[in-house]
């Protein structure tokens, strides 16, 4: 995994991914006391930053591999992230997603053109099933995160990160990244070493969920007592990754946590001064940046909102969070 | 009124506003049966493409006039953009807004910089209450759309739709416009003319206020009965501009009209496939495309969704009308 493979998902990415712009607001500077720029991968394709991982898996894979399709299991954005840039390959998907996912889910995940199989979570185990479809047709499996092309893919947002705080004449700052299993994190961390070392990566995550920030702490992987229960589904992992970990922990500062209520308040900022749609684990990091800014040590702070695939019951608490 | 207005307009804008994305989703393809293209002006500074035609009044200002200072009538997106522009010129501003305007509006519009004046709309002029400050402070008034720098402002929108489209390589599309007093349509009518005659200005207006479509259709300018009652209050306008009128009438094909229920369904197509926030008149023009393409004529839409400045209750009525 190095700078090299980041550069070359970028070059497959360009034309197809969105370069997204930075965003900012006078009154996000205000309530944080500093200068905050916004990443909004909610408007990246698919709605999160996944896609980019997506397209960089799929794109990297010889065309007869990729012609015999590929899969995944995942009930959310990675799912969309992948089938749609399948779909944009005209390669076929397999998207295997428990039973009781949201219905709106699957049919999008569908509407990608995906085939999705569903299993069930009480007495099914989805590795056997997938990887049963998997040998019978001969598709590759594309990992959420633990998988160097789709590290490679995410990091091409870090690219783009270190190339505009450039063009803002940025010369330090701190990077805040919603973080799950650690694909973005490691990414973003690796670009942004490369091309502008004065951007320090900071992961932030639920209270509760805080597997990456304490095996930064202690230097060893550990893992989330809980896998559900959190309104921040989309970067609940059990454990950051094999591969990105040692990436983290060369290269992020020490991780940051929010709470559940501090990322609806967000996303109801992110509503009223961004006109950006969040969801609840892609606002955690601008929940970092405008109430835990003791924790932050420069006069600029970078933030990700790395989804924004949200459903309208859930966008209303948001809504009734502002006052 | 000319091309070349805009263009000046646009650079004095270089580095300041900004230049908005194209967006799109296979979801809203779909259901407009067509390729659908975004132009996001919500994500303009200030929440609307105001600031565009605010920044380019004030910046066409000789240095000694714009120090000291502007005046606007406005209670919306063009108080914001005014109000902000001046702000950033270090100009001061004044905004005259009616006492019963929203609490939160008259606050941004403080916080943006502006000296806020208040006016009684049963019993005061607000012609006459800002007239006179005018004079006595020697402010220079900047309408909001039937002024020439204003509409150069709000036609670097054109410029960067023309540029865009060329990139997508666009030969023809309908380009739809939320319309009020055709300041931004206009700008934007001239400005595709001059660098992308294959994309024809439509105009879009909610039913019951459609004084452009009519005046369109007659040749001359006919007024709206009522003034009020919309809850598209940001394009609701007495009739098109003086100046405005004959570049529309010049360049524009007929316009369109969409119900209020379909502007709120717009609203909730845009929060679940565009992760952007539109306000009920920000998003009229998308409404068309989607809910009206038998009167388009083209294989591609490209939509302004205009502004983003939309209470939670508001838009709570929009996420109801998602399935």
């Amino acid at each position: 995994m190095n700078i090299d493979m980041i550069r070359e998902a970028a070059t497959r990415l360009a034309g197809h991914a969105r370069h997204t712009p930075l965003l900012s607001s006078p009154f996000l500077d205000e309530i944080a006391g500093r200068r905050v720029l916004i990443k909004p991968e909610c408007l990246q394709h698919t709605g999160s930053f996944k896609f980019r991982g997506g397209w960089s898996a799929v794109s990297a894979l010889d065309p007869e591999t990729r012609e015999r399709g590929v899969i995944a299991y995942s009930s959310g954005n990675h799912a969309q992230g992948v089938a749609y840039a399948a779909q944009l390959h005209g390669a076929p998907s397999v998207i295997v997603m428990p039973s009781d996912a949201p219905a709106l889910k699957i049919r999008n995940t569908r509407a990608l053109g995906a085939e999705v199989v569903l299993y069930d979570r009480a007495t099914d185990s989805r590795e056997e099933i997938g990887g049963r479809i998997a040998e019978e047709r001969g598709l590759t499996l594309i990992r959420p995160y633990d998988e160097p092309e789709v590290i490679a893919g995410q990091g091409t947002c870090g690219l783009e990160i270190a190339a505009d705080a450039k063009a803002c004449e940025i010369d330090e700052a701190d990077v805040l990244v919603c973080c799950g299993g650690g694909g973005l994190t490691s990414g973003i961390a690796l670009a942004c070493a490369a091309d502008h070392p004065g951007l320090t990566v900071r992961t932030v995550e639920p209270e509760g969920f805080d597997d990456v920030k304490r095996s930064l702490e202690s230097g060893t992987i550990q893992t989330n007592d809980r896998r559900d229960g959190s309104i921040c589904d989309a970067i609940i992992t059990p454990a950051p990754g094999d591969l990105t970990f040692p990436i983290m922990a060369r290269l992020c500062g020490p991780g940051l946590t929010v709470t559940e209520e501090e990322a609806l308040r967000a996303m109801g900022h992110a509503f009223q001064r961004l006109k950006l749609v969040a969801e609840p684990g892609g606002a955690v990091a601008l929940a970092a940046a405008l109430f835990h800014g003791d924790q932050l040590n420069h006069d600029t702070v970078i933030v990700t909102i790395t989804g924004g695939n949200v459903d309208a019951a859930m966008f209303k608490k948001a809504l009734d969070t502002l006052s």
